[in-house]
């Protein structure tokens, strides 16, 4: 489908290349901290070195129709979810199946039901989301390519504040004739799409903010970054404080999740107030919480931290997200969702015209449960010729741990039948073949890869009565390509490692 | 002189300032490449670790009437030095004296003349200066601190590219409430000027480029930066690379010093022709040499290096600087020019007024010839209550080995009288004591410190007939902070080791 791509650059062309690209992300910030396996602790004093944030030589082709068909139907997701995070009785469906198998899920339940006893002390809500997709060719690669959803994430959706600048390093190299002349039929400026997720997650942040109105204690308001400590990917994170910081003149605080029994607390109506460590005789309200911590069951590791989740919670600061939105993410939403004949997405998304377009981006996701979808999809997953068009993955979060194709059927006939529903079946996502080559740690690997294209939105909305909730902004937030090695080519770029990426549009 | 400043922090404090300090740096690019004594380079693949730019955690204090005094005479200064620079005859004399003693200016002298000989491919000119100076409390602290150069630099003036970014860094530590409150009466957005260097001195470039004209040869145009390899303040030459790409339009490539004997030739018109090692069939017109580098003695290793002068120096693209402007930047010029009751910087510099201010920021320096200036200077110097006023500098360029104060007289003593002519006598400056710690390869160092003010300055000029030459363009282009320990404190800053500063402007 693609044309040959990338070049092969010989020696001097590489050296070029890498030199440029390593000066230009360091002079621009698209870096990260080293792990300690590529610099050790002992050797790095006072963690102040940085590296480049791993970068893919050349951008990635990418279908023109797919970017154009995923960036289309953000505003329509935004809507979705943010419905789906209202209808707090609809999720109970969802949830409590799920509380049986998965001990995150029913921490978080908790947490949502001791404050809803209570009563919600805030009703804005901010959504910061990226839906992510991979280009499907489908099996008769006809009549055009599609992008189909990998799955949409609506807790801490790292990379938007690195997205925008590889597109603009891609763009910088081209510029300096770091690429050689061949591919300038292919790379140009209208096939560069740049991403301007920084500017547009923090002015969704900027949005809340304002929706939350004037201070409550007369203390100066800001906006907190919850964060893990150490974190590698900071810079990331940091260009959107200094975003906010810059743009709207909005204050910010980095909040380790460890630190927010210490470091905040709540006022007789709830407001949450935060006490630097560094300036313990000044108060702050917290009018936002983005967070970037506590997404992960390995993020809790004994119960100051659900202590410190309930806390959040409670407060009348904006969560972004709450439970409840963090909970509409879950695979097993995404199933029901995209279960066929599911009748879910008109609840949901009543213009038809919009559930559409969403729907065009659904791969089908099967139940494994004794429902009419979950028989027929037993018999698809059981079938070693139908098995092989699908990926089973385990409802539980944070697992990885997926079974592929031919490897299904013995791995169910494995279990016993009674924990098949603790599973769901998904279509493989079929995407074109491509290479290209990773600048990772000092490092260059070249092979096949697969590209995942996030989407990033932002809303904010008020709930109501009833699970309705009033959309008070909504836009399309940028995007993000990320790349990863297809595992297929030995010698090629590592699995599992993936990098930061921007699209080179095609049209196909 | 000063209040007292800065702020000591407690561990919280330092904690919350260097965490935000570390992050925002590399975020903005305030990087520098770390030295093989920081980051081992096996340790170090692909040599694409970075560390922050050595910085002071607080902006240093600097009298506001002296801050104005130095920028107010730079557009003097350009005038002075491209006058100097286009006065051969008035340079022969000079140097025809360092020659005897310095080998580096002979070869420097020897690539003039032999240029001379040939005739002169281009008679414009760039001189993108920086003016160092400290603060001068004089010997009765009265009426009001000075300005007093230090050294006037016409090549290779580095530290443009990082100076802006730290005024900024130091505004945003402030934003942050990274510092104190109690010292919100000294720093304030009024006493934090910004520094455009890194615009202005790519606007420098820009001019000298247009004044270049249309290529000569139908080839691309590009401005060529001369660096050193390897090189690890990169950095700060690649944001004004990246801003004249950025602003200009203007594409530019690194030339390593060692490197421009293959890969520039000159045409029958000389031409500067530039072909890039990744790209051996692509040509481009050098129009603007920028010389990052061949500014040492220990940049000329061989007789290579010296042929690469010549060729640059035949070319007809414009030097950044000739070796005429290299060579009014000696420490000999700064000598005749300062000697109290000289008659050259009149000649130079005919409007009395404009002469005045120039002459302000001079500290008297003495040679320590036979002339009637030098016999005072000797007096001077051999008596140990004066020596203690002045320090002793070699006429040789790079040389180091300053002797300071009272050990002049026993130093000149064990000298035959016939070497004495090889130093200077210069008046010492004394700057009002003050303190900071500064941020170095992740550690920090607290004690007294010095800091020099560096005024960058953008000329432009063309050489006309017997010695004279007419302005084109004539600016001052930001400024530079720069702090290093006093080296008299024990366990205070380490000597030597400057880092990279904003001024804190106080009304004295």
């Amino acid at each position: 489908m693609y044309p040959t791509y990338p070049p092969e650059l010989n020696k001097a062309q590489e050296q070029y290349l890498l030199q440029s690209l390593k000066d230009w992300s360091i002079a621009n910030g698209l870096a990260v901290r080293p792990a300690p396996s590529y610099v050790a602790t002992d050797k790095n004093p006072g963690e102040a070195l940085a590296g480049n944030a791993p970068v893919t030589l050349f951008p990635s082709l990418f279908p023109k129709v797919c970017f154009e068909q995923a960036k289309s139907v953000a505003k329509a997701y935004n809507e979705l979810y943010s419905a789906i995070a209202s209808d707090e009785n609809w999720l109970t469906g969802i949830v409590e199946e799920l509380v049986e198998i998965d001990d995150f899920m029913a921490g978080l339940w908790k947490v949502h039901l001791a404050v809803k006893k209570e009563g919600f002390a805030q009703s804005l809500n901010l959504g910061l989301f990226r839906s992510d997709y991979m280009v499907h060719l489908g099996q008769d690669h006809a009549p055009k390519p599609t992008v189909k959803q990998v799955e949409f994430n609506t807790i801490a959706s790292s990379f938007g504040g690195l997205s925008g600048k590889v597109t603009k390093l891609h763009r910088h190299l081209r510029a300096i004739d770091a690429y050689p002349d061949s591919v300038s039929t292919i790379i140009n400026d209208a096939a560069q799409p740049e991403s301007q997720s920084i500017a547009s997650l923090a002015k969704g942040m900027a949005s809340a903010h304002k929706a939350y109105g004037a201070s409550k204690t007369g203390l100066p308001t800001v906006v907190l970054f919850l964060v893990q400590d150490p974190e590698r990917n900071v810079f990331d994170q940091r260009h959107l404080e200094y975003a906010l910081n810059d743009n709207d003149g909005i204050k910010t605080f980095r909040l380790s999740f460890d630190r927010v029994l210490q470091d905040t607390k709540l006022d007789s109506h709830r407001n949450l107030i935060y006490t630097p460590p560094h300036s313990p005789s000044k108060h702050y309200e917290a009018t936002v919480i983005y967070f970037r911590a506590g997404y992960a069951p390995t993020d809790y590791k004994d119960q100051s931290q659900w202590d410190a989740r309930l806390l959040l919670e409670r407060s009348a600061a904006i969560k972004c997200p709450t439970v409840l939105t963090q909970l509409a993410g879950t695979k097993k939403v995404q199933q029901v969702l995209a279960t066929p004949h599911s009748p879910h997405l008109a609840k949901f998304l009543p213009d038809e015209a919009k559930a559409a377009t969403v729907l065009g981006t659904f791969a089908p996701i099967y139940p494994l449960d004794k429902s009419e979808a979950g028989i027929e999809a037993r018999k698809l997953a059981t079938n070693p010729e139908t098995a092989v068009k699908y990926v089973l993955k385990p409802q539980r979060e944070g697992g990885g741990n997926n079974v592929y194709r031919k490897a299904i059927p013995a791995f169910l006939k494995s279990l016993p039948e009674s924990h098949w529903p603790a599973y769901i079946l998904m279509e493989m996502i079929e995407p074109p073949a491509q290479s290209n080559s990773i600048f990772r740690n000092g490092e260059v690997q070249t092979g096949g890869v697969i590209c995942e294209l996030g989407i990033y939105g932002a809303c904010v909305w008020k709930s109501v009565n009833d699970g309705k909730r009033e959309i008070l902004d909504n836009f399309e937030a940028g995007f993000l390509l990320r790349t990863k090695g297809d595992q297929s080519e030995e010698g090629g770029v590592a699995a599992g490692f993936g990098s930061v990426d921007s699209p080179c549009l095609v049209n196909v």
